[in-house]
């Protein structure tokens, strides 16, 4: 690296920084960047520049935003009565890329972990508890953190909590799991044990 | 996409135009900018939007720099009658890691390839036989363009260029190319024919 002049090796040290992207890929990101429009490469820097102080959490879901509440919380036409939670807003995302989903979410920013030092404080489940108080129009929590071992309790940790929540009140709030089974154009054969035991157990009349 | 933010959303769009980075690379990256000490990131922006005006080619071997000419060029210790041809800046690179080879360079930009349209005219060899003309103290030009079909027919065209270029003239310029063989490391029953192929032809006696 010693033969890069000291811009493109800065260059390369910071995205070497980023996940997945050893040295080399660095270098070709950097060199690639260099091929690239003048203006363009001004504005991508403007936008670097003021990222952090643009971005804010949605105060009601914890989506990203520019504004005080997500494009997806203000939507009008979606229903605010059902509640997706999400651990991060990348797989909001993607439950969003169909369409299929016409309710809000709730963005955790993580997923209880242990292992790691997460705990049930360091993530968003708190103003979701708060969040389901407040509103009465609540009808269904849909829990959609990742089916592994630290989405599963971070889920069963949810469900416990507004469960307990609202012990001995007349709210009747349902709560959901996304469903487990094949990924569709799946093949039995390199289907994974603990996929098709869930697969069996969730079967359906057909 | 459409329920991210605007900034967000632009720099994930310009990380996508970059080779190797898709959709949801690009939104990851996006989303781990974000979580980067905005000084960091303030750095990166000034480095981006001054890397066109800052980075030049070395007047003398096309590597990349910010003086006239690169480090390499202007190390005294180094070879300078030994230059090896090489496509790229990241392939000089790969040389230089292992600190093997004392010469000097000459980056092609490129390489020939009729079928994408790069003529020879159209990467950095006329310089390349001008500095080898203008320089009586080159003593040998190893050349080093990738072992694939359009390396190899730019790595013929530059010999063929050179000893056209020295018919009848007293210098007697060695030309090398880089050997080919079995990778270290490597398992016979993985390798393709044409390597073994070139390991039985360049065999040396042990």
């Amino acid at each position: 690296m010693t033969s890069l002049p000291l811009t493109l090796k800065k260059i390369s040290h910071f995205l070497e920084r980023l996940p997945g992207i050893g040295e080399k890929t660095a270098n070709r990101l950097a060199f690639y960047l260099l091929r690239m429009p003048e203006n363009d490469l001004k504005d991508f820097a403007n936008m670097i520049a003021s990222l952090k102080s643009k971005i804010k959490l949605c105060s009601s879901c914890f989506n990203f935003t520019e504004e005080e509440k997500c494009e997806i919380c203000l939507d009008k036409k979606r229903d605010q009565g059902m509640i997706t939670v999400v651990e991060s807003v990348l797989d909001l995302l993607s439950l969003e890329k169909g369409g299929i989903y016409q309710g809000i979410y709730h963005v955790l920013h993580g997923r209880i972990d242990p292992l790691n030092n997460i705990r049930p404080e360091d993530i968003y489940i708190e103003p979701l508890i708060k969040r389901i108080k407040n509103n009465k129009e609540i009808k269904e929590i849909i829990l959609a953190t990742n089916p592994d071992m630290e989405g599963e309790a971070t889920a069963i940790y949810i469900r416990e909590k507004i469960k307990n929540q609202f012990i001995g009140s007349q709210t009747k709030i349902k709560i959901t799991r996304l469903a487990y089974g094949l990924p569709i154009g799946a093949n039995l054969e390199y289907a994974d044990y603990m996929t098709l035991k869930k697969a069996i157990e969730g079967r359906n009349e057909y």
